[in-house]
């Protein structure tokens, strides 16, 4: 669209669905299913806020809530295809690869039939192919006892037991979602804690607020694929081995495998433009262009952070590259980082460790959201914000959100560390209260002892 | 608090209660109500999101909700509390005024009784008297048919009907919380439009959705307070007239007065240093001193918005500069407006009017909440965001939203507006997907014509 917008002709080629993971079976199907879960809960506690109804007669209705993820991700996919014909885009169907750059990039085209293959030239191709679920080498996923995220999407499931491998952002966030829903939740981590990107003391936090809730987490535990055993009927047993070799059994219904995503790389024709074809990902520079000049890569496959915004900041970087528009480059320390559980999780830039580890003399300011007016109204107020920030130039470097608001107000942190904004102007500048946004500058006066309200 | 972290010795003198207006009968209060309120509206349509209720078991306990509010008012209070105690800080209760400045301030503290009037002495004086609900000549507030913000917050009150006089942020908060709860509710305004000091869009837009709801709106109508009567046990009849002169009969439980605060600066003694008594506020410079040397005036005293986060930064801003701290000058351009009405308004910097009477020629960028992601997730997507931007830099000179988030995430255009940020920068700024944040990057785009998903 932004290529379009700058006057070049564009076609798009893609296999699937427009919009991809993110739309189909990532980011908005499963956020929808979390609103879903949480209002459940939070229905559960509303008593206290006035607000009286017979509990005995609430009811999760997993399949309607279904339904609504189906009819929000259509809305937003006949929006994607309405931007596209309005950018006037040329869609093919189909799957690309690249065949050669002769003088242009040569690109074929299938879709199924060897008779309706296509060739088309263009002068730049950015790939753009994603991602899929990881799944451990000897296991067959059957959609009824053995899942990806992908196969719990398809369909309304509302297991007993769920075991769930691997607690990244997937893995908590469906862990969250089960857990609300009644199901048992046991999730299973071979790092030494949930959340193991995050820094520690978040990583911490919301392994104990799980542990809180009845889900029983298992970090520094490993499944041993080879002794699942499932009988039609019974529940599965697995065997579990913890870091001193020691193995146990357990039982479930449903395993969840969440072990992170596999980039879409082969397949593509890599080696018709001299680049290697078994790398995980493509290099590029920071303008998202690879070796081969004209060819650029961004989202998931170009190697940084597997998420949404990572490919469209990627994208636009790319495409006004290709237009000869003056932009920027692709800067990580920008990125956030987001899990949609309850309490929500948010990140940007670095984590003590890693500043540390950088070689920076640092300042940490932190503040609870318990001190915070909204958050009491909002009868919601577990967590902390924690901001690290560069001793020597008062400069934000990281700041990290546990609690509600973290997904949305995290944008800012990203903003001031864009702006080379200091802890100094983050604590001057004006925060509506009550709000939560108001922690952002408690914990950018604490950073030097000034917090007003701790 | 500030000045005590700076090592000063400090003496509050409250007449009241620490905390004040906003605390105790201002903001905590009435978001708290509103935060039941508005709960209890969502729980109505939760079916959609696959929770199902027996619908005719709802009940919205207003006591309840009052208890809540009181908690939580008293969680912060004690808070406050441990807060001056913890910095060492002096309470004295009563009403202080100024006696004069032979050398240092000579302050009388009174509380009731003449034996126990007090003097201090001080080289510095922070004047922040606050302010009390604006009633109309002629009105006796009784707290049982007509009503200022305080009574409404003193005891739950649910009338059949209820007419309230002002659609500033005060009078559409409580509009929209008795029409939540169930009552029939008129909102009545002098000028033209619900929302006058926002920009005309969007208070055009709360007009509309005000209406949908089937809150009665009278926008360019006058109460004549003579013609209110009202007999025990009857409901009360009172007079609008409109612009044309045209009068009308209307009927009524009950009457609020949202008609603006008026600020608390009479009996302050301000003629034994040299200054008038009778203005509506007191002047200061930039950093919040008055024409006398080492008397400071903040909050709504000072004359700028009636808002706590403004009282605060000034209060940074004076202690500061007490301290002899470099500190930065107020700059009401930063400050957020915010209601909290469903949905919300905020805003931050010039509106469209402004700007264009300021002389700047400005791009405006737009972005509907209903193209986002997250808000429809939500299943509240009602409003949008504007932005006003100088063509020769594309600095940010304003921000104005309406929709669910609003409140939050205004502080992420105020701190812009700090760090003279542009269009460009906030359009480029990774924002994590899906969350509302995602629109300040699209009405950033938007400015010059380069929305992604619109």
């Amino acid at each position: 669209m932004r290529a379009a917008q700058h006057g070049k002709r564009v076609v798009i080629v893609e296999k699937h669905l427009l919009g991809g993971t993110c739309l189909h079976q990532g980011c908005i199907p499963t956020k929808s299913l979390l609103e879903s879960s949480k209002l459940y809960e939070r229905v559960k506690h509303m008593e206290e806020f006035g607000i009286e109804v017979n509990q005995d007669s609430l009811f999760f209705n997993v399949a309607k809530a279904f339904e609504r993820k189906k009819a929000i991700v259509n809305q937003l996919y006949q929006g994607i295809q309405y931007l596209i014909k309005k950018n006037k885009i040329t869609l093919i169907q189909g799957h690309g690869h690249l065949v050669g750059k002769p003088k242009h990039f040569e690109i074929g085209i299938e879709n199924g039939s060897t008779e309706s293959e296509q060739t088309i030239f263009s002068n730049h191709v950015i790939l753009a192919t994603g991602s899929r679920p990881n799944i451990p080498k000897g296991i067959t996923i059957d959609g009824i006892k053995l899942f990806t995220s992908d196969e719990i999407l398809a369909h309304p499931l509302r297991p007993d037991h769920i075991t769930i491998i691997g607690a990244g952002a997937i893995g908590l966030e469906f862990a969250c979602y089960f857990q609300q829903l009644g199901s048992a939740v046991r999730i299973v981590e071979s790092e030494d804690r949930l959340a193991p990107l995050e820094d520690e003391e978040i990583s911490r936090q919301i392994g104990s607020i799980f542990d809180k809730r009845g889900i029983e987490t298992m970090p520094g535990y490993q499944l041993l694929v080879e002794h699942i055993e499932h009988v039609e009927g019974e529940p599965m047993t697995y065997t579990l081995q913890d870091r001193n070799g020691e193995k146990s059994m357990h039982q479930t219904d449903a395993i969840l495998f969440a072990i992170g995503r596999k980039n879409n790389v082969s397949a593509l024709g890599l080696t018709s433009v001299g680049l290697a074809d078994e790398a995980a990902f493509l290099q590029t520079n920071a303008y998202m262009e690879t070796d081969v000049s004209g060819l650029y890569a961004v989202g998931d496959i170009a190697g940084s952070y597997q998420l949404a915004h990572v490919a469209t900041q990627q994208a636009l970087i790319a495409a006004d590259t290709i237009c000869g528009i003056s932009t920027l480059p692709y800067q990580p320390e920008r990125v956030a980082r987001c899990t949609y559980t309850h309490p929500e999780i948010a990140s940007v830039g670095l984590t003590e460790e890693q500043a540390n580890a950088a070689g920076y003399d640092i300042k940490v300011g932190k503040f609870p959201l318990h001190f915070n007016g909204r958050s009491l109204i909002h009868g919601d107020s577990e967590g902390f914000i924690k901001m690290i920030v560069d001793k020597k130039t008062d400069m934000l470097l990281g700041t990290h959100m546990i609690g509600q608001g973290a997904t949305e107000l995290i944008a800012m942190s990203g903003f001031a560390i864009f702006m080379e904004g200091t802890a100094w102007e983050m604590g001057m500048n004006v925060y509506p209260h009550p709000s939560i946004s108001e922690i952002f500058g408690e914990a950018a006066m604490a950073v030097s002892g000034m917090a007003i309200h701790s």
